[in-house]
Parts: C-alpha cells; structure tokens; sequence
C-alpha cells in the first residue's frame, strides 16, 4: 500500500478528503496541529474521524501560530457573523491565519519527508474558498515545485504530489462524493465559533457554508438542530 | 525603517546574516526554534546574540521536528565525525533534517506577514553547503514564489523577498564581512555534537567547515582551545 499525509482539521471538506484517499487505496497518515486555535474541539473530532476512517496513524504536532497574531480563529478578534455569499466573495477575511496552509503543508512535506510517503492530501477548495489565497490552485502548483527542490527524496528523484481532490468542487459537491463513501458528517465540525456546549453558531462564513452545502444537496446537516 | 524577520540558529552563518541585515538599516525581528534538537545551546545563543546585535525583537517558536526521525540532529543516531571535505561533497549527509528550512521559512513568512515585514533573511550558503538540498539558491527562488500566491499580502500586491547574502560566499569570505561588521564569533556556535561543557567536538561537518573557514582568513577561532 502506498503512503499518504493527509492534512485533517476535523472539518467537512478534510474528512472528505480522507476519505477520498483511503478510497484510492492509500495508506492514510493523518495530520492535525494544535496551533493556537481557539477552537480546540476540531483536535479531539480528528482524533475520532482518523480512528473510524481508520487512518493508519494520526500525530498532531504542536505550532504557536497563535504566537503571530493578526487573525480572528487565533486572536481575541470578533469571527464575522451573518455575512451573505457575497460578501464573502469580497477580499480576504479576517478568519485568515498569516501563511498557515504554508506552515501545515510544510510540516507535512517533513513527516512525508520520514515516512517516505510522496502523496499529501489537503482539502483546499477554490470555489466556495473563503478569498483564502492559500486555497488556490496556482498556490498549489507553486508549493509542490517547492517541495521537490526543497527535499532530500525531491533530490533523489522521487516525486511529491501534493493531492487536492476538492479543489473546484462546491461544497455541494463534496457532501455528495462524501455521503458517496459513507463519510459520517456528525463526526465533522466547520464552526469558527462554536458555542460553550461545542454546537455551531450558525452565523459565521463557514457556518453558512456549510448549511447552504446541506441545501443544496437536499439533506438535513446530522449538527443542525433545526 | 524596514522590518525584517531574520532566521537566527545561533551559529557562524545566521549571526553574520543578522550583521549583514542591519548594516542595509533592516529592523531586525530574529526567529529562532525549538524543535527538538539534540543540542540546545543554539537557542540560549540566539537570545545573546539577538542582544549583542541589537535585534528589535526576538522570538523561539516550539516545532516539534523531532517527532518525524530520521535526523542525527533530532534523533538518536551518531553524527560523522573527521569526514573529508570531500567526503562532504558527496551525497546528503544524516545530519539533514527532512524539510527543515521549508517548515523554518514557513514560520518566518507567518510571522513577518503579521509584521507587515517584506523581507526574509535566511544564512543559506551553496558552496560549503553540506550538501543540504533546502540550502541551494533555486529552492529558495522556488520558496519565494510559493510566498507570494500563500499570502493576503502578496495577494494585495505587497512582494516578500527571502534574502540570501551568504549563498555564494565561502566560510572564509563570510568571516571576513562578519569581522568587518564587527561580528563577536566567541558568542556564535556551529557544532553538530557539543561536549557536556559546551564545547565544539571539533570533528563533525560543521566543526570542520569552521576551522577551514578560520584558517583561510588566517585568524584564531575564538572558540577554539588549540
């Protein structure tokens, strides 16, 4: 079986992805950081997602971006609320972590590096990306070239592909090749603020997108309570 | 004045980097990592150094490298001793950390981008290099690509440039322009594999580079004890 690093924040869309590359025969190795977030539920919710999608191994590597401030999913800054689709078509919101898909995507590339596995997954998506520019296609393209001359296997002839099988999906769209793999969405988070009791609070972008998802598809999200 | 995020290790090559920063009038912000390292020296040398050279700021961001192996700088493996330059010149050597700079330069572009701080000094060298292939000046071009589709800034049109002034120079030559900065090389260290008291085995790679580079300029290592 071939290895996989597969970047796992607990969400929808790196859920899917995982499973997405167990469904293509790899051995899956999880990742997850405990960066500073100030949600911490997404680390015990990958726990239990690389367990029931049974990853081969999960790690979560500790990284102080909180540390860099200047963002709302670290700092003491108010997540938007209640914003509309276009609105978050409009310039980069203030959820966007400085350089954090860089700092993950490195970090995996190094245990790859280890394990001598030449596949990493991310789940980035450019279509309902958020104005994330570390979600784009051409970012992409620009880290894996990066990778291969950055390495001690890139220089000996291997070849790292960094995988990003959601990338012009609409969430629509990876809630059906999900549901198409028997991934459990009540097992996912996506809220950038949760409430005390951990349940989404419905308003923020991700929130919304989400639930727009879920709409489209025509099922009931398993977290809604409504 | 401009800001810059400088990349401190503490040894020979980063503090004279850090000189070469501020004599261009540079604000200098020193990063610096805890990564599990076998010696720990490095980390207390920065804090000194960063003084010594009046850095505006200094900062040691955990990472915790060590847990991915299969480095004699993080793991349990012995580190060459008495190899010849030639010997160097061939192949990477064991003390390559996998992806080490790639994860290094990340977390310098996270934070220089909450800076607001366009550029990056990192004391890469591609002739006395040791073979490490994240020290060569084609993956550095290929990281500051990468840099500016990651980020919000670059995407708003600001250009991060990872400066490289010691890449063609060799020990020797990068001696000479610390000692013309002023450069105190007694609080610098290089060695792979320190003694209990802290002082350089003497025969490792980086210990070896060192005293060629020494003798070159024609001068007294004020590390050494001969």
């Amino acid at each position: 079986m071939k290895k996989a690093v597969i970047l796992l924040s607990g969400g929808l869309d790196s859920t899917t992805c995982l499973a997405i590359a167990r469904a293509q025969g790899f051995q899956c190795f999880t990742l997850s950081f405990d960066y500073g977030q100030r949600h911490r539920q997404e680390l015990e919710k990958s726990i239990l997602i690389s367990q029931k999608l049974k990853a081969h191994a999960h790690k979560v590597v500790k990284v102080d971006l909180s540390s860099f401030g200047q963002s709302a999913l670290t700092d003491n800054i108010d997540v938007p609320k209640g914003r509309s689709h276009k609105e978050m078509g409009e310039g980069i919101p203030i959820t966007y972590v400085p350089a954090r898909n860089t700092v993950f995507l490195s970090l995996a590339l190094a245990w790859a590096e280890a394990l001598e596995a030449y596949d990493i997954f991310i789940g980035v998506n450019a279509l309902d990306y958020s104005g994330y520019p570390d979600c784009r296609g051409e970012y992409i393209d620009a880290f894996e070239k990066m990778a291969n001359l950055a390495t001690k296997k890139g220089v000996e002839g291997k070849r790292f592909t960094i995988h990003t099988p959601l990338l012009h999906m609409t969430k629509a769209e990876i809630i059906k090749k999900g549901l198409s793999l028997k991934v459990d969405y009540s097992l996912t988070h996506s809220c950038y603020d949760p409430r005390q009791n951990g349940s989404p609070c419905e308003f923020c972008d991700s929130c919304l997108l989400r639930q727009k998802g879920f709409e489209e598809v025509g099922i009931k999200d398993p977290l809604s309570f409504k």
